[in-house]
């Protein structure tokens, strides 16, 4: 990375005046509750749903911290989310009032950790926890970029230990082997499926995987574990194949990848992969 | 409708207790901030979205108001919302806070018109405003029962007239004649289309019909007008035949209808009309 991008990037994204990171809090807390047309058949919030107020709460947090999105894009700087994991002992129902707490675990020169936890307004009861990791891509070169000179450090500032602030879910850790057992689908990207970027949102892609699943599966189970590693872009257009197959009882591998070739054996780039754990 | 229903419904719909109606506003006022994955590819909220924002807005005001769709459903009874109409002069962008303003305009036997502004919360600037018609149905016969006599006519207490508070666009008036230049396609309907009640939800058939459109459609053109007639439902699993047609520049009709016969000459059930008025 030039030198010149580095001191460009430390001067744009200068806390607000008056603000030291001292004062600002580790934790953000993030509010909702479970609406009606958020909710599956069974009533239970949508994880898809539930993965864009994740996304909501890192966004504020990061941006009330000085380093959310707008303001890296002012440096021609973005967040790129690399892993997402979800687990869940109870799925919250309709109406519900919801708290998301979201911090950050770790910051390597490349990657940082992002937290979750997901409980309970009334009754204080937790739903589970959410863990997620994050890289700074430079807009311009498309490379990720030192997080360690991310606003000279000051991320830094905002580490939470797991003794300070402890997350009881595993890090992720997916190894895709597909059989040829594995179920192939088609889905082709429209209007709706597309952000701002023209990209293929994060969020969509959980939804046109737990779409592959027939009525029956959320009837007899629900969702303990979501893991997804998002591996490249997909954009409005694009055909993708969707590769499903049960690893072992209970848990299902998802691959799924641009079209290319035939749809027996596809070959295109891989877009993201996933694992559920039913219970 | 028989006597002891209408007795059952009269007094288990009892206002919250010390809420004498002239206490209570006529308008609920709903507020939002344009969320990143609420907007498409060009920065603008989704339509479907809006429409989510603005049955919840409703939601909230017949429940505050003691007629909401769960203490309805207390007595047997739901609201069933039968015509939506938006009209924009402009779309809201990402990150704009938003405030929708909705009240009843009429209360007939069998239907109630709801009516919406839709505003910018910083700067007051009006985009547009929303109309909409809604039954309410008896859930165990399936037919509509007489709004006069909900909470003994306490609805009535909420009728704002058209001086009292104007909404200054056409009613819904959209008569759909397809012809032989319609293109149909063919879509599945899945878990995530899928509302509590097994229903395909109101919000995904105005997204099933946006994609429809391709991506210059909405590179050139916004959406002016949109008008929506919900005619019967659908289910998880139903396939759904979707025609449009461009009735006049810039105007597209939309009819939906459940997958019956050939895709050639759709002939099942009706599901939804819309017309879209672009611009």
């Amino acid at each position: 990375m030039n030198t010149s991008n580095h001191i460009h990037l430390a001067s744009s994204l200068v806390g607000r005046e008056g603000e030291e990171s001292g004062s600002v809090s580790k934790i953000e807390t993030y509010s909702f509750t479970v609406e009606p047309f958020h909710v599956d058949f069974t009533g239970h919030l949508f994880l898809g749903i539930l993965g864009n107020h994740l996304l909501n709460a890192a966004g504020r947090h990061s941006h009330n911290r000085g380093w959310g999105i707008d303001q890296l894009n002012e440096a021609h700087y973005t967040w790129v989310l690399s892993r997402l994991s979800i687990e869940l002992a109870e799925t919250p129902s309709q109406y519900e009032h919801v708290i998301i707490e979201t911090w950050v675990e770790s910051v390597m020169k490349l990657f940082t950790e992002r937290n979750f936890l997901i409980r309970n307004a009334d009754d204080g009861r937790i739903y589970g926890y959410a863990r997620s990791i994050w890289a700074m891509i430079d807009m311009q070169t498309r490379q990720p970029s030192n997080l360690l000179e991310l606003k000279g450090g000051d991320i830094l500032n905002y580490v939470m230990s797991v003794a300070e602030k402890p997350c009881p879910i595993e890090k992720f850790n997916v190894r895709v082997r597909l059989t040829d057992d594995a179920t192939t689908s088609t889905v082709f990207t429209h209007y709706s499926d597309v952000d701002i970027n023209g990209h293929i949102n994060s969020v969509k892609y959980i939804e046109h995987i737990l779409d592959l699943f027939p009525r029956e599966q959320f009837e007899r189970h629900r969702i303990h574990r979501f893991d997804i590693a998002y591996k490249t872009e997909s954009y409005l257009g694009d055909t993708l194949t969707l590769q499903r197959e049960e690893a072992s009882e209970g848990t299902h591998i998802i691959e799924v990848r641009k079209h290319v070739g035939s749809k027996e054996k596809p070959a295109g780039e891989v877009v993201v992969q996933a694992k559920i754990i039913w219970q």
